[in-house]
């Protein structure tokens, strides 16, 4: 069976539903106050099964019991809701998300491949809610009634949530060193024989995801363009054995010199939208500044504010640039399901959903 | 028993004997064809018992056997050796250290309470052999018959040797990241609680001694004094789930414009006197690039040539900067126990033993 | 300031507060719904200052909001409330336990030092509920106006739990092999240096706890005192780098010769008294049989239920004994705070903390 | 190339070389004073290619310079050298094997294909050094001019090493809980979302290869036949995040009841023909007692005698059974690789390669 929406809900569906990253969407949408899960896209070798039966569970405990007996379908647009959510492999996302599209349909993407499209949102709301506005010239340039919108890589996040708040001081150069976590590369993901006890010093494409996306979002809608933030960023990833959390560290160089105390004020006051509106995903306090001289850490901090938050610590000058400070954040929460679930609320707060 | 010195080798002592430095000291200088360990120096607590009785063996295997039935002496000069190895906590090297010096010992120590004193060599036999001239005037200012010399900081040597060959290209500024091991805090150390599955983003002092050992390594000894590298260093220390091995990310700023070719063939052809003279522990390259594109490993490469290779790799372009790459060393054999072993070689092969 | 207690609940303390098991229960008293916390002893250095300047915080997140300006008091009954559980170090809570128990308190103790006194209910409520009538003879004997109730060690508890439902059986002989997490050594606990990617094949006094403590547990009152159980019980301990949750391997003989029907029937069908009455802190079911080939796992299924249920899995036939199956168990909460928690819930329910 | 034998060595081939145990062959053979690696046989994807080239080398460091630039064969009798190793999936070794045997090939497996076949000898050359004479029978009764010898699971040879020395006190009952390493499981082998911080309470047909295996291993050759030992074994096996070392408890019934004593000197005497031959893979001591109070430990021991020995600690009485105690064992070397490369050498001895 699909399963109708209740309660008034908006029926939403997941595209690449019974991967991990699929799983992580049905984890977070669980008891989600506005959107209801009714549909679960998959590859054929899935549709047809309940969900439980299609899918190998690597979250903790089972299958949530809402969606156990789901049906799942074809990865077509038939029958789908109006929402979907795209949780599939790069590997084949193009073609299915520009199909649901075309089809009319809103594709709300975790997916890496339409982020650096020009008429596409790379959004995080807090930060570039106005970028919505390119999906006017997204419809009306592809011919489409629906329309994609896309969240950033899940190193990126934890970069861009802490510079947000600090672009008024003019970001001119950053330098960056990411200690990822294994669940960032899905499953079966990282062979435990390459991280057991041990730093793998590269992920592919990852350095440049986050030297490119940084640019684009936290870079200013024109009226018809998003322009690129002119701020050089550098990248160095690498993978540790932790599960969740992805900590970062950062070197910065400001245009104007901003002190200590400006530097944490601008945290403490950071807002955006999704907390002006009181979305339901939305943290209260988006990026939290911890005093304690050695945090945030992964295993220690990034379940707090249901994985929504980023943490920053350490700040002190930097002898090489002007300030550096380490930085926090939930990969496959902030950094995949829970980004792209809050997309899709400022979506529905901005009227989006109803376009 | 204090054991005689054997087969025409030097007889040679380690303060500090029972801790886990201490310990690597023993395991690094068991079969050492020059230096034959007679002389266990450790707190009151531990004089008077064989070595084997006084020490819970850390490392793998057992207490070995050549040192297990030495009696631990006090922490006093009298009856040690001439050459004597200090493994002490800093918290009392500074005194005993300086005691044994006065009375006419050589104190190669890995401690860091001297490191920074102008007139104390901090060695890196590949690459300041010279700064052993320091020497003349410490013994005239301190009025000792007796000297000390040092290593650096067990995350300070990987950043060095990894710069060493590419000081010719006049080194202006570096942002280093750190993924420390664990055995970098000794035993009892780092608590599990703390690092398992977790990365701790500090750790107390290393930034600052990575920032200021590395300008003195790498300085130019003028005549008589060694003239600190005017380049600007800037460290983020983190502690991760790793048993051996410090990871380093650098970017890296130079006066002169190297080539790709040029930095690769610098760290190719790096060589220094330890080299030169094939000293019993020095390895035959230094600095070994490694071009895959996802190494060097802590686990899989810390413990090739013998732990006193400095292995390189993931070379390329930084946007900040201008080059980058990562680096990995071992911190307990060429950061700590192997690099002071290797300073009392080159202070023999120099002449500096029989002053 | 010491906190009033609020909205009609029972005010409580907690004994040995800044320590680790002190935080559990810190914070697994939050929001409790009879339990309001209001006094945090500790040790005289700790004392007068408030709880957040007294602690350093280990567990995730921060220190909660609700007892962070609780004044710490000494660890003297005066200014108590009557109920008070222990989290003090077995090497000091005899004493201060036994002073609180004279001065009318009731002591609620997560310490090993009276578990095994004949005059001391070792309480676990699913099973021997009727132990806590031994609290008569032990107020008559030792002349105490208040009173002491234990709860199982931490690997004991996973142990007893999935052996309840089958004491009907009849259970003779038991091998069990346990995987403990490092959380059960408390902080610092296991040194890192011991534990990263390693087995510790030994845990001090752990093996002689599971074998007596579970006789004493299921062990039938017999109107005045506990029989033990007359099974025989082996226990080999190990410490695994796990972070919370004890994995326990079973081998089991019984005297009536149960199907495999039978024993899933009788995990499938216990409940206690704390099911009965639904008190705050029980699992509706207690023991959860888990049908998948590789599960109960602890870093997937430990914080399932809020910690307090136990799973089972993987029962087969053993070729030596008649049974063999895995189980799980949350050390640090129905190990620890969560067991004392629900013994006080019991109590109050049955009348007892009104005596 | 195919490299010709050198310095009057034999020459050897493995099959399966690309893989991680056929890496595993290649670093333990290297340097081998009587076997000369001359032939790697994979499939057909990599057949033609330099080894290096075909191989993603997972140990550590490089591929080994000695094998570089071999070229790698079809997995076809014609050019092998008489003796070649087996390191294939049991996938697709047993018509591999087969083949070479029938055409002469002596084929000494580390696969289970033929372990418990009745005419195959499952050889630890310490223990059962006369099953090989199941060969006459094995070549009677397949037509082989060739013959295929085995090696046991990487579980089972840590069991029955540390059980051949107390077979002669009448082994009844043996129940074993295995921890067992991630590199038992190959590569990719164990995700690390799996492993990480965790404990999978179960491995593939792992419990029932011990229960079999030990049977046969400690049989007896009848003159025609292995009589297997009529002792019960019942196996707990589980995956622990641990790299190399699989580390077992034991509990165990015997006939005659031995004293501690005797159970000590029963295992410190135990010796077989590989230490009376001194092969050149023999370890001294097969069987080393070790008396600190937690160890053997997997990271602290595993790499001694070069992973060849087997480690044993904690006996002590257990109260279900009659003893209790802990062993190790190195699950690639003693467990896969060396164990085929002794099994070669006591055939050496023995006059089996010539035949």
């Amino acid at each position: 069976m699909n399963k109708e929406a209740s309660n008034g809900r908006i029926p939403v569906g997941i595209l690449g539903a019974t991967g991990m990253v699929g799983q992580e969407f049905v984890s977070f949408l669980q008891d989600h106050p506005w959107f209801d899960l009714t549909w679960l896209g998959a590859s054929d070798r899935s549709a047809g099964k309940h969900y439980h039966e299609a899918t190998a569970w690597r979250l903790g405990g089972e299958t949530p019991a809402y969606v156990r007996d789901i049906v799942v379908s074809e990865s077509k647009p038939e029958g789908a809701p109006k929402l979907v959510f795209s949780a599939m492999d790069a590997s084949v996302a193009t073609e299915i998300e520009q199909a649901f599209a075309a089809a009319g349909h809103i594709i709300v993407s975790n997916s890496r491949n339409h982020r650096m499209d020009a008429d596409v949102p790379l959004l995080v709301p807090e930060i570039n809610a106005d970028h919505l506005k390119l999906i006017a010239a997204q419809q009306k340039g592809r011919g489409w009634k629906g329309q994609i919108v896309t969240n950033p890589n899940c190193s990126t996040i934890v970069l861009v949530m802490a510079l947000a708040a600090l672009k008024k001081f003019g970001i001119k150069r950053v330098v960056v060193t990411t200690m990822q976590a294994i669940s960032g590369a899905g499953y079966p993901g990282v062979p435990s024989m390459d991280i057991n006890a041990n730093v793998i010093p590269f992920i592919g494409g990852e350095e440049e995801k986050m030297q490119q996306e940084t640019q684009k979002i936290l870079g200013d809608f024109s009226g018809s363009a998003v322009e690129l933030l002119p701020a050089k960023v550098s990248a160095h990833c690498n993978r540790v054995p932790v599960v969740d959390g992805h900590t970062i560290t950062v070197s910065i160089e400001f245009g104007k010199k901003p002190s200590e105390a400006e530097l944490l004020a601008a945290w403490r006051a950071f807002r955006g939208v999704p907390q002006e509106k009181a979305l339901p995903s939305a943290p209260p306090c988006p990026v939290i500044y911890m005093h304690e001289k050695d945090r945030p850490q992964p295993r220690r901090d990034v379940e707090r504010e249901n994985g929504m938050a980023v943490f920053v610590g350490r700040l002190r000058h930097c002898p090489v640039l002007d300030w550096k400070f380490v930085a926090l954040g939930h990969n496959t929460v902030r950094g995949a399901a829970g980004a792209a679930v809050l997309n899709a609320e400022i979506m529905k707060a901005k009227g989006y959903l109803d376009r």
